[in-house]
């Protein structure tokens, strides 16, 4: 079922090309002021227009139903909606029975027998990650006052690579385009702009830094930090990956290279000299910043001509998709990616 | 908490050097033969002798309290339990309070405010796997039943690597130490054997394949197929990473390249012409084989000297290992791995 | 949390005085077609204008936001809102520190530091029904569907005491008003008058009949029936107990009186002798129709002066209660627990 | 499922004949003293030896397997088991397919598609309240040391009944048989022999009272504090009804009458003058008293022939039970209610 948390609960809703989508909080604070600054640049974020992305005009214009009072959580469930507005939903009935390749059509169609609504991937559409985000930024004000900071990084696109948060001195904030810097923003622009001209698309690796983490929380098993973290990772359309600290790679070391050697600091602080490990170990945190990578698949709407299948008349047919899709979401994701850390990470150590 | 599962439930207990480990299954079908030659091939596997494995002479014999009258499960909870025979804790007083680099020892601290069972990993133990093996295994059989089959596969050891599933012509049983031939397995024993030598350990990666499982399985977002199999195998201790079908190799293709298209065979079953997401695509089962790949760190104890700290001095110190510890656990997490694939699957497609 | 439901899951919000209230329902079979005459009618008489309810004058009009196409359910979370139109909460201001006596005010306060919304109960409020009887009446028309239908039944308002449905030879639809007569009607209608015109207000007992659930649903022990039913009624505000078949009067039976005996009737189908169990044995459905009945506190909300405390000057002080307040919400309770009885009962079959 | 809990989590298991009973206790605070005199005690409560208790010479002799170190608790899941010893099942094998009025056999039968164990009531025994017992004292023991405390008392037995909590000045410990007098006492126990010789059986009604609960635990809703008790309550096989407070007779009270004022006390601490919602408005506690009564149905095992089916020939046949059968469980469910209520107690103020 669509809700998520353990001591928080998100429950979610909405098509792409419905009346509105939304979702139901449970959990925030009585007594949180929401920053509604903060909440909108992270709206932005996921949202922001640029030759790579859809041309939709929608503002994202979110409204808040119940649990506020004056700005100001009052313990009661947060319901809020997204009315959406631009929804031009004519040129997906001719492809009603169309699967799109590598979108969650066909399996939608099997799992609700022909009745969920195809227009624009329905439920199953990236826009419905723009709760997510709204609920995330909330969460992620809660953080930032108990110390805990998330730092998102487009790690890759395609096959243009910045350095990881395991390589670099400091994890930081890296900008609302959040690379080390601009010429590897602007590879990574040209790369876009490359496949879109191409009617392709790519996809990239979104790496998130969490700082602030005291040690002990988590769970042993089913309850631990990575299955709580990956759960809700996969939860994010397009995501086919998560690795943590050194992640695949160090399945190539060795023991000893791998583990991460404890030690006091000059104030008695505990510390590890490597965080191979992404600041989890046996599921529960040790304190080191939590550093992970999410792999996104390319787009999988993209303008060249693709076969497939009609599920009506049951045969082979080609696919011309029209209207408006991103060529790459990576920069998107990232935002959806930092925002969904937000949630499950103050579920985590609620 | 240390449940699994949305249709059956499954509960775990135990720790290494305790009393017992063991389980409660809810959700085994009225009327379920348990097949005890299964289950002891599997629970074999979990526990084979090796170069490479501790020398523990445990047989991890279980012993079933409920829910099974006659061999069949009544359709009450399946209680089971595994004395621990064999467990020789006296060495673990030496290094109760050092924290054994990369084990949960210093989360579980904290967690526990010190009052958690440091003797062999306690309830974080490796160990504490077999439960869930036994529970798998019963998972499994009834998944063969209905034509569903999971196949394991040791991908690598160290830098020693075997061909995958996604390059293979055709999925199958690949036996007791499940790689591609015999060449290939020496060259990983003797890697172990090297490793071992020098007082070290390796990790490794093992693949899954689950074939015969339908389209329309899972759901959008927060139960997505990949968010219920990624949140079992991270319960999985020494787990640092998933990838599903093409994975993190997938952010380098176009979506051209990527995109999985459908096409009708000469029976008009739906077919993919590639499998590059695993079999599933926006959280929902497409009828191909579900392919993923799990990353596993090498083992944690190893018998070299190691820096680390006592939480009771608060002084760094440095540890030396004694007792039994394999120098790689892939082969055993990779019986783990299956059963617990088997008891997801089953979860959802219930 | 504000969430209901094993199988279905029922999300609930708003705040009698905020901007909405609503749910999201998870859980509806896609292809569903919702019915929406006989949703209407319930949401009729879960806000029936009589000389016993408040003169609000709103409608309760409903808007869906999500998991509907041309009527039908698609499978998606069934989100939507009620939109709170005609909320005069100036004259709560003078109160806001003021804790009604026998209203949710006190522990609300304290619950939520003192943040809870306190204009008409906030989230407390009786009002937040409405989106469950909306949902429930989705789940009604499904039971009817499978010939499972629902009868609730006004046993007694005050003093004034229908027949049970444990004393009726047959359990049928008892109309807008469900008590068996005209009469019965009337004198209770007189008895709420009679406390209205006194400034006074009166409670009473709602009795529900199940009939056509088959026998072997619900779980031994934490899932059993009761449980699940008891749980739900619990939820709507004023419930103060519940009794299932006979009730607390089978504590005065013996065995041999109170025992329900089987008996194969003509067509070889089981029946009872009697129900004194109500039509669950074990936790577990024994096919005979499922009775239960409700404890209704008198509203809380009355106009007489009464001693109460405000928090803000920690004096004790006196209150005397304006606007618009139901001095009996038997009948409209009546309609919210046949709708929640549906939600319940359709969660258990599912 | 057989799970417990929001906050803690409870997994029961185990059949009346089968090898052992138990469960699993997630949630113990690590560093927790168990008191196994007071467990002890509790066990003895729920197994005590009378007239009207059964024969079965079993000493419920639990032993932990697991979360626990030197008596104290890790943090880790508590498992524990009581082996089954003294099993006559022979002479339930004559009875394997005639099912017991009033008993769990035929829902259970229909669910479990025949293969449920009928030997004793297999997993729907009131045996296995006696895990419910033990891991309830622990709870007990917590809640004491936070100045909780749960008052059982047997309020009825048959026709026989003693003042209620709702009429006592002080609320207190009532002792091993809980009642305010050896008069009642008497008189309770001769209805009991007198049933018993009567190859009858009796019920009856059991009062707790929970002192020292604060103000404001609870949720609105479908986590109300009476739908989390009564959930609970229910899972005791037996139990058909709960009420709160004054319970079905507020319903005869007018608003004024039932309306409990707040007033501050000498010491500026907020009272009720009258308690008749037992504690909780609102679904939120208020800080009075928790008070509710439970409904026993008359043991349904009796010893006089009784008219029932037999599933197997499809006949209606003629039951003579034999073995050992408690002609009044009253006494001893008091214990598991006892306990029973400090679990869901502890889980809501977790």
């Amino acid at each position: 079922m669509n809700i998520f948390g353990n001591n928080i609960k998100f429950s979610i809703f909405g098509e792409s090309h419905g009346v509105a989508i939304g979702g139901i909080i449970d959990g925030i604070k009585p007594g949180t002021k929401l920053d509604f600054e903060k909440i909108d640049l992270m709206m932005k974020k996921r949202n922001h227009r640029a030759v790579y992305s859809t041309q939709r005009a929608e503002a994202d214009k979110y409204e808040i139903l119940s649990g506020v009072v004056d700005n100001v959580a009052t313990g009661a469930p947060l319901a809020f909606e997204i009315r959406n507005a631009d929804t031009k939903s004519g040129h997906y009935k001719d492809i009603e029975t169309v699967m799109r390749p590598s979108h969650a059509d066909y399996g939608a169609y099997v799992k609700f027998n022909g009745f969920s609504d195809y227009r624009g991937g329905g439920h199953f559409s990236g826009r419905i990650t723009a709760p997510l985000t709204f609920a995330g930024a909330i969460f992620k004000n809660e953080l930032e006052k108990q110390g805990i900071f998330i730092y998102p990084h487009i790690l890759s696109i395609g096959d243009i690579c910045d350095k990881s948060f395991m390589e670099l001195e400091n994890i930081c904030d890296l900008g609302f385009f959040p690379v080390t810097g601009k010429e590897i923003e602007d590879k990574m622009l040209n790369h876009i702009e490359k496949v879109r001209a191409d009617k392709n698309s790519c996809g990239g690796v979104v790496e998130i830094a969490v700082c602030g983490v005291k040690a002990g929380y988590g769970n042993p098993f089913f309850g631990s930090v990575e299955s709580e973290i990956s759960r809700m990772m996969f939860s994010i359309p397009a995501v086919k990956g998560i690795e943590f600290g050194r992640g695949f790679d160090i399945t190539r070391l060795t023991g000893f290279e791998a583990n991460d050697n404890y030690y006091y600091d000059d104030n008695k602080n505990v510390r590890v000299k490597k965080n191979n490990n992404g600041g989890i170990v046996g599921g529960i945190t040790n304190g080191a910043p939590i550093i992970f990578r999410v792999a996104i698949k390319p787009t999988p709407s993209i303008f060249k001509t693709q076969d497939t299948i009609d599920v009506k008349s049951k045969e082979n047919v080609q696919l011309t998709l029209m209207g408006r899709h991103d060529s790459c979401i990576v920069p998107r994701a990232a935002a959806a990616i930092e925002a969904a850390t937000a949630m499950v990470i103050y579920d985590i150590i609620s």
